[in-house]
């Protein structure tokens, strides 16, 4: 196998909304950005249909089309954009390397790390069907679509119970599937969810399939794993909130992470515990989790990438002149 | 004088990018949002021509045009968009008392504080005709469009010298305007300045004029105001780097604010000393001042708001209940 080995200044890891504008500003600075793309080129929203709370669509627009607006964006400023998986990290000294597809090597003067995130997923066929037409793994990005309507959200965590007293302000009846008998939530998560009049909340319920006509989802079948009976459920939105997993494995033992594999960064920066290594997008955000969000921290990664380059330049020079 | 009095969920004052994305994920989440727009509706953008580093416009677009995008989508999701000034605040108790005009007052479960910043500029009459068209006060946002050209920038101060790094990176050559016979900046700043090759230092000198063919830029008249003597160099670019005032006046006393103005907000977060008021967008951000940070933090506002009502709705019953 050949060892390649190239040098950038500014190498991008992921192609979400975090990453495409750490692009277009690191591009726009004259770093000469590189860019892998991760096995999901465009993340997250590639696998979504109507985003409409992204600022400046103001008639929405489809997940994977805002992704192409963004790459365009990215490339039209000079970032170069490879398909291609990043496998393992060194950052044990300068400049950072990084091994692409298992054999690549390049090394790096500034990274910036826009890996994004996983939604948890049931795992069921029918799920995958519908996402996108019925099926969501974020409240807060698509509730608005079931104003009025009857929902079903599956998960038992604070950010279920969270995302669930969001949806009931929206929808006409929420009904929140628990596989147990009890919540995993903070007691004042599940009282705020007991509390709210149109939750109905299934205890022992497991999800069995995501009901639709072909184009959008009419119910879900459900079995109660304590009676053993099943039921169909009449909604039109489904909801999963069972968790989402940072793509961060690569970066263990090297970045500083939380108990889940969030990024740990300095508060106010996108700054990990290694210079030179910058964080951005859900990768190192478990509260917003939105493409406005990711992007903003996408635009903080590429300027303070440019200011450490910047400061490293002269820092020799400093030390001779003064 | 009548006084009328009006109660709101969610009172978001100011209307640049963090004031309508507040207002996009605010009505999205039900939470009818007002928006009073304060005096530059549309805020700093509206004083500026192309913008090429908002993600998803791949174009380009003007900076009036788009905010008039992001208005259309704010009001799209039933926000109530107000021309209006708040000329003072109480928040001493809840909830929050703020008077708008002058005269009518509003009380609001959740304010959010979108009211930005506003650059300095010298007070000529050129720079204001040739402003967009040749002269800027973000080298960041604007620096791109004059790759390869020969600019001037005004500034002693630690922004002023990082800026001028940044454009030496991109022009061919940086006149550096420095009105006194010395930097105010950090030593270590001034060091990167004077040890970049294309950045040459004017000591001593004033601006006269920014002159143009009615179009563009073409130079700036400059006077050294210790020898007397006027010169022209010529500059297709002419940024203006002397610093940034936050509008935040009227909070003084109520919102914890550092020297400058600039709100301080809990790390992570956009939350202030006071409960329920939540600050978003340049209004609380020195460091990047970017229209997509701006909105980064828009879109946390208006969620952390969002939570902070749902938290409180059901305190009270918690109470009650456990």
């Amino acid at each position: 196998m050949s060892q390649e080995n190239e040098h950038v200044h500014c190498l991008i890891i992921g192609s979400g909304p975090a990453g495409y504008t750490a692009a277009i500003y690191a591009a726009r600075a004259d770093l000469k950005p590189v860019m892998y793309t991760g096995i999901v080129p465009g993340g997250q929203l590639t696998q979504t249909t109507d985003v409409e709370n992204f600022p400046g669509y103001p008639d929405g627009i489809m997940g994977p089309e805002m992704m192409e607006d963004f790459r365009r964006q990215a490339e039209r400023f000079g970032t170069e954009i490879r398909f291609g998986y990043v496998t393992s990290v060194d950052f044990s000294s300068l400049p950072h390397r990084v091994v692409v597809d298992e054999h690549k090597t390049i090394t790096a003067d500034t990274v910036i790390v826009a890996t994004g995130a996983s939604a948890k997923w049931l795992g069921l066929e029918s799920e995958q069907k519908y996402n996108g037409f019925g099926v969501s793994a974020c409240a807060v990005c698509d509730g608005f679509f079931f104003k009025g309507e009857e929902v079903a959200i599956v998960g038992a965590g604070d950010t279920a119970a969270e995302e669930a007293t969001y949806l009931a302000k929206l929808c006409r009846k929420v009904h929140m599937l628990v596989r147990k008998g009890e919540f995993r939530a903070s007691k004042a998560m599940v009282n705020r969810v007991l509390n709210t009049p149109n939750i109905e909340i299934h205890y022992h319920t497991e999800t069995r399939e995501i009901m639709g006509n072909g184009q959008n989802v009419t119910g879900v079948r459900v079995l109660n794993n304590s009676t053993g009976e099943e039921s169909t459920i009449p909604v039109t939105g489904f909801f999963v909130a069972i968790g989402h997993k940072p793509n961060t494995d690569i970066f263990v033992n090297w970045l500083d992470m939380d108990e889940t594999g969030y990024l740990i960064t300095k508060p106010g920066t996108t700054q990990t515990n290694i210079d030179g290594v910058f964080a951005c997008g859900d990768a190192q955000d478990k509260i917003f989790r939105q493409a406005v969000t990711a992007a903003g921290t996408g635009c903080m990664a590429a300027l303070e990438a440019e200011r450490y380059l910047a400061a490293k330049e002269y820092e020799p020079q400093k030390e001779v002149q003064l």
